[in-house]
């Protein structure tokens, strides 16, 4: 893909620099804040929110309202009768027979044990050897043993997800993002598939068009298409999707050409974006804010790929750049969200525990304005719920209990190191075994994934009166691959729009956080020869006379 | 409620009793199924199938295909096309950079452990004493340690959940369904909740009416809503809903009065039914299928309380009906389900593990026809993906490797005696302190409700020209209760219809799953005061003059 452009100036939208915002939240304020609240109330489905747990908002601005933006769907959401009767629970000595919630004594667990790393001693091998048990009884609170307890986990819980992790999360993305509006609240998922689902059947009607990378994530367009909304790519650099495409392609919008309104919401990955792996850089992400300004547009920020972004690559053969030696350096070396530029409140910032704990706790939790926020919970009441309490109790003693967000920090740092040492593998094999005549691509700075393009010119059937095309050449070189023994993904599964997109280029994705070292490198090895295979250099010259990345 | 209508024959359908189904697996059967068929294809993100685990399905019908009845929405979703190369994964010595799934290394838990009850001691402080630990490691299935490990659970699995988990229930279902067509499969959900917000999308589109019990389950109702679709409500008796009512509403369907097309979907409680406690008998079943048949309607059998069927109510100081003796016994005394006798394949059963094990699992499953779980499955994979590995890991080794199904079927009849003791001991209250000649009640055969019915004519407004109408006593009395300290369910937050319904009786709901026996029977005595109270008769003569239950 071409490098990034220059950045754009958009006229006519605030400058969102110029809005004094009260420091970020630090890890010392945490402790300082807690004490001062107090005991936790998070017994049995007891209701919580941000507020509780948020610092002084002081001179931050209130949200825009999204009254015109919410659905049909979403507006016709009342508040459960059952769950509006809770507020009679507080009364002292009060006995409820109202809500089916099951008695604790019929839940067949007495206590849950989980190993950890101790921070900083983070890997496998540290685990087996210092490594601690987390212990969660049935009725610990009660027994003075803790904020949280399977009395309390294993029963129904409230659609914003349970009071002990609403906490943590809370706590952890005043750290990180510090929203520059005051009534930001979040929710937990069950993952970030789901609450994008969700996120679209607040914002979007059947025939509406979401903006998102020209290449994006498949899921989400398969997510999006049975709701009826499809998909519209932007252009992408090096950088990711390109500001001024966006505001061309909004401000040049024919709703009766396209048979659809104006678009209203933009989805972007904007670090380590998949497939591509492209990072918005700081000025990129403040011009496409302004963009949506200028043609309010709300914004689906998904980062599961956030805190895997990785130390700068410094090339094949060069010596590492330095870790980050304190979470505070390490924070400040991370590109600021989408959330702690959103002075307006026109981010739904969607974060999961997929990629930086495990997928299989199916957790994740969703930052936002409280009116949106509000239906996401209305909806969570009569859909999903809230995630596993199993996992909310192990998470919540994980990072909460055991880690703290300092821990939690310095668990973030191992990953990008190891996320970076696996990059560089993948970057040293292709150095080493990829025909650069032919296979070019950019070092990712996030994520997972290596997005490798093809010149599909140097095919052999280029120069004769019947070229392939883009689309056969990707089907040789896919099923060559198998026929090497490398599964790599098709660019074309990734395309934005499902019919009618050309494609120019000639794209394949491949994955550096699932294989071995070993098996990477050879698997890289194989996909070398399946290229020299299709487009006739088996003999090996591209290596030599390459001119890619 | 009425006592139950005499049964019914309904002319022009199949008779379900006559086609010879073979023999239900039993629990024998299954461990010489699981000998036969080897070892478990468990691996991470493995595809799997209930058919993997069935037994044969000699003389079965197919079910009937419902491409007619499949939404819009649902026809959309395609398989996806990145799950859809895993087919490669098959191929001996391929390396897959495909995916973007996380490498185990990375997640940051070595060991899980559950402590549970050992069969058949299954009290909390039988555990204490005796229960047993079991332990998962991360790498348990490469170590020979067993057929899943947390490198599996915690990673991303397929939409249809773990072949662990799904070999299970698919037995679990055999064993007391034994399903009389033989292409039904099974699909976990994240909770029942989820399931029809799914099956309703399936089924239905916006402007849809769905039969159900003119009282249900107000999540459901709110639920279906958003998307556009009403529940209308047949008239119900002791038995639950009438099968004649849902016939003549059915056959008298007037589209254009309407507004709607005739209704192409029941949801219904059978057992326990949520809010009235009404079990719907063998008989009454039949007569409700047979006019689905009649009318070609889906049947959605929402069954959480399937297995809180409880011992027969033997009235106050009378000595209890003996518990079962066997597994065999007590799977004989349950009612079979709508899954047994659907030859057709027009039923979607709704199981959920919330209230035999715990809600906090938030897992579930469901049981239908390939064609309609296929479409389940996609819809999973665009949304909730699949529970908890974390619960799905904790209930497998739980159910499967230590209890077994043995086990399990002895802690359902466990639980059967300790809802049939909780709900002894709130009928016991209920003929102590309520006023007979004002509230009036059936015991429940199964579920955690009691449905109460208060005889609104006894009201004092009654006689003068101005009685409160029902809503306004209702108003009346749960207000009372709430100021005697007991907190009830209104009636009309439960009415299947949202406007134009016009109640008839006044009832109130009590759980009696969740408070412990002392406050039950305390709350009982404060809700007849409060009864009292309203109606003017808070000398008590009530108790000694009842004319109830």
């Amino acid at each position: 893909m071409a490098p990034p452009a220059a950045s754009v100036d958009i006229e006519g939208v605030t400058d969102t620099q110029a809005i004094v915002i009260p420091d970020a939240l630090t890890i010392n304020g945490v402790s300082a804040r807690r004490a001062k609240a107090g005991k936790l109330n998070g017994g049995t489905a007891a209701f919580t929110s941000s507020d509780f747990f948020k610092g002084p908002s002081s001179g931050k601005p209130k949200a825009k309202r999204w009254d015109n933006y919410i659905s049909l769907e979403s507006r016709s959401r009342q508040p459960s009768s059952l769950k509006g009767a809770a507020k009679y629970l507080g009364q002292p000595g009060l006995i409820s027979l109202g809500g089916g919630l099951p008695c604790a004594e019929n839940f067949p667990i007495e206590e849950i044990t989980v190993k950890v790393p101790a921070p900083p001693h983070f890997s496998e091998q540290a685990c087996k050897e210092s490594g601690v048990v987390l212990r969660s009884g049935k009725y610990d609170v009660s027994e003075g043993k803790g904020a949280y307890d399977l009395s309390i986990a294993l029963n129904y819980g409230l659609g914003s997800g349970s009071a002990q992790l609403i906490r943590f999360v809370t706590e952890h993305t005043e750290i990180v993002c510090n929203p520059p509006y005051e009534d930001w609240h979040c929710a937990l998922s069950v993952g970030s598939t789901s609450s994008l689902e969700q996120a679209l059947r607040i914002f979007c009607e059947r025939g509406d068009y979401v903006l998102s990378e020209e290449y994006t994530f498949a899921s989400a367009v398969e997510t999006a298409l049975p709701l009826g909304i499809k998909f519209l790519g932007v252009k992408m650099d090096a950088e990711g999707l390109i500001a001024e495409s966006m505001d061309e392609l909004l401000t040049n919008w024919d709703a009766s050409a396209r048979e659809a309104r104006k678009p209203r919401v933009l989805y972007t990955v904007p670090s380590g974006q998949n497939p591509t792996g492209a990072t918005q850089g700081t000025i990129r992400r403040q011009a496409i804010y302004k963009v949506a300004q200028k043609h309010d547009i709300y914004i689906f920020e998904d980062e599961p790929y956030y805190f895997l972004q990785m130390q700068p690559y410094t090339g094949p053969n060069s010596p590492p750049v330095p870790a980050p030696k304190t979470n505070e350096e390490f924070l400040k070396a991370l590109i600021p969200t989408y959330l702690s530029m959103d002075t307006d409140g026109r981010v739904m910032r969607m974060d999961s525990f997929s990629k930086v704990i495990a997928p299989g706790t199916r957790v994740g939790w969703v930052t936002a304005s409280e009116q949106i926020i509000e239906r996401f919970v209305r909806h969570n009441e009569c859909g999903v719920q809230n995630p596993s309490g199993i996992s909310q109790i192990l998470l919540y003693k994980i990072l909460d209990e055991s880690w703290g967000h300092d821990g939690y920090l310095k668990w973030l740092i191992n990953l990008r190191l190891e996320y970076t040492r696996r990059r560089d593998v993948i970057l040293a094999a292709c150095e080493t075994f990829l025909p650069k005549n032919i296979v070019s691509w950019n070092p990712p700075m996030a994520g997972m994934f290596l997005w490798m393009t093809l010149d599909h010119t140097r095919h052999p059937s280029y120069p004769t009166s019947t070229p392939l095309s883009i689309k056969e050449i990707e089907d040789e070189v896919f099923l060559a691959s198998v026929g090497h023994g490398v599964l790599v993904s098709r660019g074309s599964w990734f395309t934005a729009e499902r019919s009618g997109f050309e494609a120019k280029e000639l794209f394949f994705r491949a994955t550096f956080a699932a294989a071995t070292e070993e098996k990477m490198t050879e698997a890289i090895e194989r996909f070398g020869s399946a290229v020299r295979g299709v487009f006739g250099t088996a003999n090996g010259n591209g290596v030599a006379n390459g001119n890619g990345a």
